[in-house]
């Protein structure tokens, strides 16, 4: 794991990048820290949550894909913080969809810490307010992300770039905030349906992953910069698989996943039912006895440690995750070999190659 | 009431422009189902209930400030669909905000019909889908909300308007946003703490509804046209209390209105416990009798029809109604005299001068 982590973490700093993301972000929302405090000092606690939220975690992989498909377009590496201003702004999408998918799930941390829902709720307990803690918890955290969300917007809006710039990149913004909403729908469905196929759940991954956190945002950068129609196809033959794998990737770190090094409790994924590719696999090629054990574990919300490693074990034994794993490298694969044919500038080309790696094989 | 209504009426669609910005709606809705659509036919009853929700109801507020402040600032009355098309946008952000707002409050109906949340969760039943109805609900109205906020934004960068002028007029639509939802978390705030004081309640009334309402779509207006910075002063000298006059009078229709003419049941606001400046001056210039009735009874959410008319008569005794009128009749005059400056454009003058009477004075 000390290699890959190396590898990825240095990839998602090429040029310093994500220093500067970060530096975009801590000063735009500076300003609209501000701009809350004008209107009222009991808007603090929102300011400094959504700040630590966005601040204190997250790959910054949107970012970095934006960022890279602007190289890849022709861009040239340059101090100049505009092009990084606009693709942070996906940071903060990111971080909307998270703050209300924690909500959506009723899941009580993120990123190893307290979700926003439930640090809203521990402020309302440690004021002693009226009322019911989680309520009010639930309430704020669905105005944080609904804020947070139209920071977004802001942001990309106030990048300095040129209106024309901006104006051209626009579709491929607007239309990953639709799919990614679509795909998250999906998922809800999905999950309420008695059983979902492997073909179902790559769907969802797709628009609630794939097409979201790689293909768009390249498509961001490459649109901000100005690029051919053929170089928009080359980052879809790219983005499509490689952020399929990725997606593929965090079902099999949901289930077998170091909780120390991903930030998730260990089983939580399986408590709570999610019906990935992975299970779906698993339901379609396991022996009786195996279907049986997944069926009567997956989704009970007290599973302890002894289930969770029997219904693992079941998983396992069904042969899901080799399929998955064979998923994954089909899929990396097809996304490396897009990137051969030349279109995309050849330091990009390169650093989008170990990017596909490192989705594809990650343990975070 | 009869006349009242059919000055408002009228008022709302001088230039046909009720139904011109449901076209707006319409035929932008439309593109966005069909972009659901081609991801998947499940996404259709998304579509349908954003498409419904939007379209069956709402005084189209926000959109006639909007469009009154373009004409007030020289805009001239014409069959062109952009301006109409732009300031309609901000028809789905309202719509986003009261989606969202449903799921914070568990409120199960709005405008007379099922609320979004149990829109979903009513198909959940009725599909005999797996999980809970309500939770399946709540999740997809989060995601329906955040669609529809994401989705007004789109209908303003793609209103046919230069990108001259759109720029000028996002600082406004920007400031707009993060206002009103500053201004729900305060009031979430507000209704966590065991007394709100008049002058709180006003203040959570001028981020949520005042400036939200009527202050910032005529800067919207105003500012797509192209206006001096006299304008939107005057703009605001004029919406600010217009739109806190609006308020009160939501709050005196919250506890005195007739459910047939408001569409919200009778009493409801009482049961939910809101604190509002109505509720802040029975409060404070209650007798000791009048102040324990209404602390005993204010947000019981059992308290029956017989309650109601207790807790009723308690604000009434108290004189709180005729001081929330007072309050009213203060600030629809200042606004009214703010327009008399010549600043704004004489036919617009007059329609806001109505516009004001009619949120001071409506019904429903």
């Amino acid at each position: 794991m000390g290699i890959l982590h190396a590898v990825s973490a240095s990839l998602l700093d090429r040029d310093g990048l994500r220093e500067r993301i970060g530096v975009e972000l801590a000063a735009f929302l500076a300003e609209r820290a501000a701009e809350l405090a004008e209107i009222s000092a009991d808007l603090g606690s929102v300011a400094t949550t959504i700040r630590d939220f966005v601040l204190d975690g997250g790959k910054r992989l949107r970012p970095a894909f934006g960022y890279w498909g602007w190289r890849g377009a022709g861009g040239t590496a340059t101090s100049d913080a505009a092009v990084v201003r606009a693709v942070a702004a996906l940071e903060l999408v990111h971080a909307g969809a998270l703050i209300h998918d924690d909500v959506m799930d009723g899941s009580a941390t993120r990123r190893g810490a307290a979700s926003v829902h439930e640090r809203f709720a521990d402020l309302h307990r440690s004021s002693a307010w009226t009322g019911a803690p989680a309520g009010f918890g639930r309430a704020a955290a669905i105005l944080l992300g609904d804020l947070t969300l139209v920071w977004a917007d802001e942001m990309l809006a106030s990048a300095r770039l040129s209106i024309e710039s901006v104006g051209r990149a626009r579709p491929a913004y607007d239309a990953m905030r639709t799919e990614v909403m679509a795909g998250q729908y999906l998922d809800v469905l999905a999950q309420a349906q008695p059983s979902v196929t492997a073909s179902q759940a790559l769907r969802v991954a797709r628009y609630k992953s794939a097409k979201y956190t790689v293909e768009r945002p390249l498509h961001l950068g490459g649109l901000l910069h100005g690029c051919s129609t053929a170089l928009l196809d080359c980052y879809s033959a790219y983005g499509v698989p490689v952020g399929e794998a990725f997606q593929l990737r965090d079902d099999l770190l949901g289930v077998y996943g170091d909780p120390g090094v991903t930030g998730k409790p260990a089983g939580d994924d399986l408590r709570e039912g999610k019906r990935t590719a992975l299970i779906a696999l698993a339901l379609e090629h396991g022996s009786n006895s195996e279907v049986a054990v997944v069926q009567r574990l997956l989704g009970d919300p007290l599973l302890d440690d002894a289930g969770v490693a029997t219904l693992r074990a079941a998983i396992d034994d069904s042969g899901a995750p080799a399929r998955v794993e064979a998923l994954i490298t089909e899929r990396l694969d097809r996304g490396v070999v897009a990137l051969a044919g030349g279109q995309v500038e050849p330091v990009a080309a390169a650093v989008l190659a170990g990017l596909a790696e490192m989705s594809a094989t990650r343990h975070a």
